[in-house]
């Protein structure tokens, strides 16, 4: 790992970390539930729970910049509270909204969380976040041809750092717990074909 | 695919397909959220969501069980009525009951949804489920020594078919999206690396 880097994710691990947690009183809950009782083909009877985001099924996307010059990806940093360490590094990623496609999505939070704009993207792979509690069905790409083009435009509850890393300091935070999440790691094993392939 | 196979998934996707949803109404929910704000170090607030599962972090475990004299794998169907199949291929799986560590979880869940013991166990990889909304943090392992021992001892709500495939028959499932769910995906990912380095 680059000396640069190192000092930059030690330095956002602090800035980002918890120092104190309180119970919310929102007025409206972003996690919800709908119990169902499912009657299958052979006659079986079986309860199940189907979690919502904010009233709908919260599939993603998630987007890996590769930025040809330099052989290095674009990745963010944020709080992420449920955590060990309380911060994670992926790439860029979330909800898709209404009326979107996966591809406008995509397009849409690497220019949002980041400010690069993409030229080309390639569909990586498609998956259920959590089969069995979610309809969300999440969706992987790579982007290419990726240019700084914008300022970041975040939601008043984002905080998202970005910073460029190689594919072997990608490896190198995944072995050490700071990529941890499922997303993050499935699109990392899939860029790997990608990159064999060149 | 083999023959055999493709015929045992399409009864089995017909056998388990939904054929009617209904509203359920359980004395207790399955999946409930806390509302917190968490406190940065850099001063900021955060309002996040937590999700649970039967009150707890629902972390799980998943085990790819590999027969080495027939080189096949042990998974199970079951059925997953909130994907478009409504059906899914994947390794045997479940939570991690309290005082349990992954590795007893991972030998249990493999003797209840197949009747098979294991006498090995090699860890993968460990990973967030969906680390938004969640602190569950989830365990692959492959199962090496394994051998069918028991019946099948499910609960009352779990329908659970197992059956053998070849790697490359879990590739194409994979594709076809049978495979669907990010853990299995990722844990598919994990065991290509140690089928390489045999």
């Amino acid at each position: 790992m680059r000396k640069t880097r190192r000092e930059l994710i030690n330095k956002y691990l602090e800035e980002l970390r918890t120092i104190k947690r309180e119970i919310n009183e929102p007025k409206k809950r972003f996690i919800t539930s709908i119990p169902y009782k499912y009657t299958l083909s052979n006659g079986r009877v079986l309860p199940r729970e189907q979690m919502l985001k904010n009233g709908i099924s919260g599939s993603a996307v998630m987007v890996a910049p590769y930025i040809e010059e330099t052989k290095e990806f674009l990745v963010v940093m944020e709080p992420r509270v449920f955590t060990k360490l309380g911060v994670a590094i992926s790439f860029p990623a979330g909800y898709i909204e209404e009326g979107e496609t996966p591809e406008e999505a995509a397009l849409r939070e690497l220019r949002e969380e980041t400010g690069y704009v993409a030229g080309k993207l390639i569909h990586l792979d498609s998956f259920y976040q959590d089969e069995g509690v979610s309809e969300a069905y999440n969706h992987s790409f790579l982007a290419l041809d990726v240019e700084k083009k914008f300022d970041q435009e975040l939601d008043e509850n984002e905080i998202i750092k970005y910073m460029t890393l190689t594919y072997d300091e990608l490896l190198e935070l995944d072995q050490e717990g700071i990529i941890s999440g499922a997303n993050t790691k499935l699109t990392l094993s899939k860029i790997r074909n990608y990159i064999k392939e060149e």
